[in-house]
Parts: structure tokens; C-alpha cells; sequence
């Protein structure tokens, strides 16, 4: 398993800012991106040398996708399997399949945590039917939360069933798709860790990461976050050695009034709240992904300063002037055309206190 | 005059990487580049969004490019004067003619400096022909160096006469090339200040930087340079203000052993020595770049901490996997084919001793 020299091709599954991001970090490197994306012309292939535009389940395209192809990644969790397995027959695929395969159903994903990564998850419950629900809600209590195993992001496909009389509601809202039920985790704070793992089993973690959602969506993330035991990085470690993972994987924690920590949820690719380490003066995860997808030695995580990520949700990125005009703001924009509610369309780095430098002299 | 918003399309007359590392820059504030270059797939036609092949000298396809951008900027000084001419006629050209102009020709760029800006240069003559170069060395004394007033970079194009011997066999090796003779500077230190204006006259400039050459091409640059007086800035805000320039421009200095500062040369563009600002905390010269000639607030250019780049020379590029595996190491490779001897094929940066906090808290 030797290094992919500079020049060689990367091929991304998906499009978008993280696409872009990913894209943009190889060609620090020397190495050329061919991404694969339904879309015409979207953030990611914007600064590609190549991009096929085609449909995820189009297999003979993909094939040829990965035909030219020297190593392949993904932007997004919901990489159909079997477009997984076509780009696995032709080149690398990191991270691997079993990675996307726990991670877009969240009921193999707290069972693959709990049996084989033997890690703590909260209380959950397969759901067939409403009958499910409402035998779930009995042995877990309320608070919890009904959410669809597949394709939920950003809240979505998710309903709190706050006492009895929302079951039949909340079953209905989600129209028929298999769930889970949640027992909800009253949690002090909500923390990451974003952390790659190499050919060789290295392994390198950014410091703990604290996230602030706002309408079920990502607003903030601060690092390093305060009160860091390093638990939350070992646990990361253990999940990413039990899928025996490449590349980078951002592990989210609901952290518990008694400092123990619950996984939420993985996600296997780069992520938002890692977004800081553009700007924190060590190796970002975009950088630190290539690597380790490449079989390079894996980078720098140890931040030179406090970083905190705000994320620019539709017209947020309106004020992009104001943005620019602070010294102490990295400003970040996707290139995506409107700002639609919701859509994110950039973020903001802004730098706080120095931390212990790294070195003493050059 | 109003700033250009994200999603505006920036055209860039070269192809290298010094392009490269722009549409990167533009790419991370959302906007979109097109590269007009005589190559089929240079480093930076690679990760942008359109692409022109074509030479500079085919002035309708020269049109068409520029009619499809918002503002148009350039690489390299030495784009020739109608292709400039016509791409300003139908997009504003950022640095505008002037700046090329000067840039482009040692003689004039001497006098402008000299007569027009107020600036010490080195006793210089103009030469036609081979009796000049006995008549000039006699008045300026040897040594000196006999230089083609265009087109020569890294070391091309000059050559040294220590004696009067020397004279015919100099005079030669330019082919009858339009020619200065240079007194020679006998130097303590070579410098330069890497500025940018923005379209509203304000001004911002990195510390002194320090520079060290090797068989006449750039081996490395250290940021900040010890014992910086300001007057290398204040020189270098002079010629930009003369030049009425918009964007980044690169001044080369002679320091002498008095202290006192003598211009060598002016870059109309970003520059080898302004590498070091990608890797040192602030806004880089990329950036900085696509921030002036965008009409944005022009970006921080106080380092973090000090910096030492180090060009990648010819095989000093197939060191990639070591040089990755230092973590004090930001290594940038240009994404080109063949290691020729000469050719720049990357750089790296390195950190050193932090400077002052910018703030205390975030």
C-alpha cells in the first residue's frame, strides 16, 4: 500500500461545498479531481479538471467514472450501495463500504456502535409500524424522537413525541418509512470530533470540537471546546478502527450533565464542524482527508489558535462586504447562485487566543 | 465603482501556477475563474471553471474571453500590449496597462521609477549597440550587467561584465537584443514588499521580506525580514501610487551597506516571494489579489507568526512524501507533469516564532 504520487486523479462522489472544499485542498497537493455529481455545473466541479454529470444509479457511467480514477471518495453518506460496490470493483474506495453502510441507516448504525464498537448509545428501538411506537414510548419513556433510518439530514425526517397523544401524528409525518425511536438524551452540550485514520492505521484528531445547531441546523463550532478529557477522541478512535475507516470521520456527542458522552451519530466524510480548521494555522480536514485517502502521512491537527465557525445559512451570505471587511474573519463562499432559506452558502473563521505555540524557532 | 460579488467571473491571462493559486483564492470567496492560456491543461486551467486555449496574439478569441468576464487580471508581466489593450476595452484590466507597460521594460521601468515616482535605482544606460555598452561601462563602471530590456526572468537574458574585456563577448550573448547596462549593486541583502492597492487607493503591505537566490532564481524567502525600518514599504506605496495600480505588485530591493535601499525590479502581479502569506495566519497574497481587483476590503497582511518559504526546484519536488510528513511543513505543489531541471515545480512554507497576538480574546 504505497502513496499516490501528485498528479495522480481523485475521483469524488457528489458535488458540493464539500466537493469544492475537498477539490480545492488536493490541488494544494498536485493532485487532479474528477467528480462525479448530478448536477451541471455545482461547487465541486467548478474547480475540477474533470466531472462527469450523471445519475448515481447510471453504473456503466460510474464505471467509466472510476475507470480513470486513482483512488475514489464521497462528499455525502447516501452513496447508493450499489454505486459504492461499482466504484469499489475499479479502484480504491476510502472511506469503505461498510463505513456507508452504517452510516445511512441509523438503526445498523447505533447496533454496529453498540454490538461491535461496543460504544454508548442512547436507548433506541426498531419501528415496523405504530403499534412499534407506542410499545417503544412504553419501555424508552418520552421525551423521544421518531426518526426515518435513511436520508435524514439537518432535522429533517425527524418528529419529538413529547407524551402519548403524538404517536399517531408523528408515525404519520413520517409516511410509512422505516424509523427508529430515540429515547430523547437531555444532554448539557452537543460536541464532535473530526479525525482521519491512515493506510496504515495512524491515526490524527483535531481537538474536541462544541457545536451550537439552531433550527435542527449547524450554526456554530468552537475548538478546541472547553473540558476536553480526550474521551471523546478515543471513543472516535474505536469506531473508526472497528470499521477499519480511511480518511477523515467526524464523530457528533451529546455530552450528559455527568460528563459522560453519548455518540449521536458518525458521519463518514469531512464535516461541517471541521470547517474551523481552514483557518486554525495546522493541516485543515480537507487537507488531512487527501492525505489520508492517498495514503500520505497523515497531517498536522494541533491548532495554532481558538477558532469559531459560523455558518452562512441563506442571507446570512448576503453580508459578505461587512464579512470581508473584519482582519480577524476568514471568509468562506461555495459559489452556490441563490441563497435560499435554509441553503448553506458559506461560513466564517474567526480567529481567538493563541494557543501554546508548536515550536520555539524556525 | 462598487465591488464585484461572489459568483462574478474573474479572467486570468497566463496558465501557471501563479494563476493556480489565484483561482484557488477566488474559488474559496465564491467566485469563478476563466483562464485564457496558450496551453491545453496548465496548473491553473485545471481547477477552474472555464478555459480558453489560445494564443495571446489571437485577438478575437482575446475578445470573446473577455467579453465572458466581470474584471480581468494577469500572471505574468509580460502579456503583451494589444492583447491588454483589447481585453480592457470591453472589461476593466486590473493592474491596468500602465503598470505592464512599465513592468515589461527595464528601460522604461528605470525611468519611470527615477522620474516619475522619485525612486533610487541603479546608474543604468540605455544600449543600442556595441560601442554604447564600451561608452556606459566607462561612465558607470565595471562591474556591471548587461541586461535585455524584455522578456528575461530567473537569470535570462543578463550577463555580467567584471572588465572591459568582457564587452563584445556580453554584447553578443543578447543577440542584438535592445539592451540597459545595470552598474552593479554591490548589495548586503535582497528584499521586497508585496503590496496591494485596491480600487479605492487604500494600501496594504506585508512585513519586509528577505530573499535569497540561487543560479539567479529564487531559493527562499523569509517573512518577516530582521530590521525593517518601513522605508521598503513606504517606496514600494509610492510606486503603486504613481502607477495608480490596483491589485498586488511585487517591489525588488538591493538593501546596501548603508542601510539604504536601491529598486531592483517591480512584479505588476503576485509574486515567488509572497508565498510565505498562504501559511502564516493572515490573508494570503492570493486572496489579497482577487480582494483588490474585485473592489472588496482589502484582506489582514499581519503574519501570525514568521515564515520561511522554500522553492521546489526540479527533482526537489520527488522529496513530496518526506517534506509531507513534517508537521511544521505546508507543502504547495503546482500540479505539473515533468520534473525539468529549473522548473518550478512547488513550494513549501515553514513556520516559525509566533509574532504578537493580533487580539487577546474572540
Amino acid at each position: 500500500m504505497s502513496a499516490l504520487a501528485p498528479g495522480s486523479i481523485i475521483g469524488i462522489l457528489g458535488g458540493g461545498q464539500l466537493g469544492r472544499m475537498l477539490a480545492l485542498a488536493a490541488a494544494r497537493l498536485g493532485f487532479s479531481c474528477h467528480i462525479y455529481a448530478p448536477e451541471a455545473d455545482g461547487p465541486a466541479a467548478m474547480v475540477s479538471a474533470y466531472h462527469t454529470m450523471g445519475d448515481y444509479l447510471d453504473l456503466d457511467k460510474v464505471k467509466r467514472f472510476a475507470k480513470s480514477c486513482d483512488v475514489i471518495t464521497y462528499e455525502f453518506e447516501n452513496v447508493p450501495a450499489v454505486t459504492a460496490a461499482a466504484c469499489a470493483q475499479l479502484s480504491p474506495l476510502r472511506p469503505g463500504a461498510l463505513a456507508l453502510e452504517v452510516a445511512q441507516d441509523r438503526l445498523t448504525e447505533k447496533t454496529f456502535l453498540q454490538d461491535k464498537a461496543g460504544i454508548a448509545v442512547v436507548p433506541f428501538a426498531d419501528i415496523i409500524n405504530v403499534y412499534d411506537v407506542g410499545r417503544a414510548c412504553k419501555r424508552l419513556n418520552v421525551p423521544a424522537i421518531l426518526k426515518t433510518r435513511r436520508l435524514g439530514y439537518d432535522g429533517k425526517g425527524q418528529v419529538k413525541i413529547n407524551s402519548e397523544d403524538d404517536i399517531e401524528s408523528a408515525y404519520k409525518a413520517l409516511a410509512g418509512a422505516p424509523a427508529i425511536l430515540e429515547k430523547f438524551a437531555p444532554f448539557k452540550r452537543e460536541v464532535s470530533i473530526v479525525a482521519a485514520r491512515g493506510i496504515d492505521n495512524t491515526f490524527s484528531a483535531y481537538p474536541l470540537i462544541e457545536n451550537i445547531h439552531r433550527n435542527h441546523i449547524l450554526h456554530s463550532s468552537t475548538c478546541p471546546a472547553p473540558n476536553d478529557n480526550g474521551a471523546a477522541s478515543a471513543i472516535a478512535r474505536a469506531i473508526m478502527d472497528a470499521l477499519d475507516y480511511v480518511g477523515v470521520m467526524a464523530t457528533e456527542f451529546f455530552e450528559m450533565e455527568d460528563g459522560s458522552l453519548i455518540v449521536n451519530e458518525i458521519a463518514p466524510r469531512v464535516h461541517n464542524s471541521g470547517h474551523f480548521s481552514q483557518d486554525s494555522g495546522c493541516c485543515d480536514q480537507f487537507e488531512l482527508h487527501i492525505r489520508a485517502i492517498t495514503g500520505w502521512p497523515l497531517g498536522d491537527t494541533k491548532p495554532r489558535h481558538s477558532t469559531v465557525m459560523t455558518n452562512l445559512i441563506g442571507k446570512d451570505a448576503l453580508d459578505w462586504k461587512k464579512l470581508a471587511a473584519d482582519e480577524n474573519t476568514y471568509l468562506h463562499l461555495y459559489g452556490k447562485g441563490s441563497a435560499r432559506p435554509g441553503r448553506k452558502m458559506g461560513h466564517i473563521n474567526v480567529a481567538g487566543t493563541p494557543l501554546l505555540p508548536k515550536n520555539s524557532d524556525s
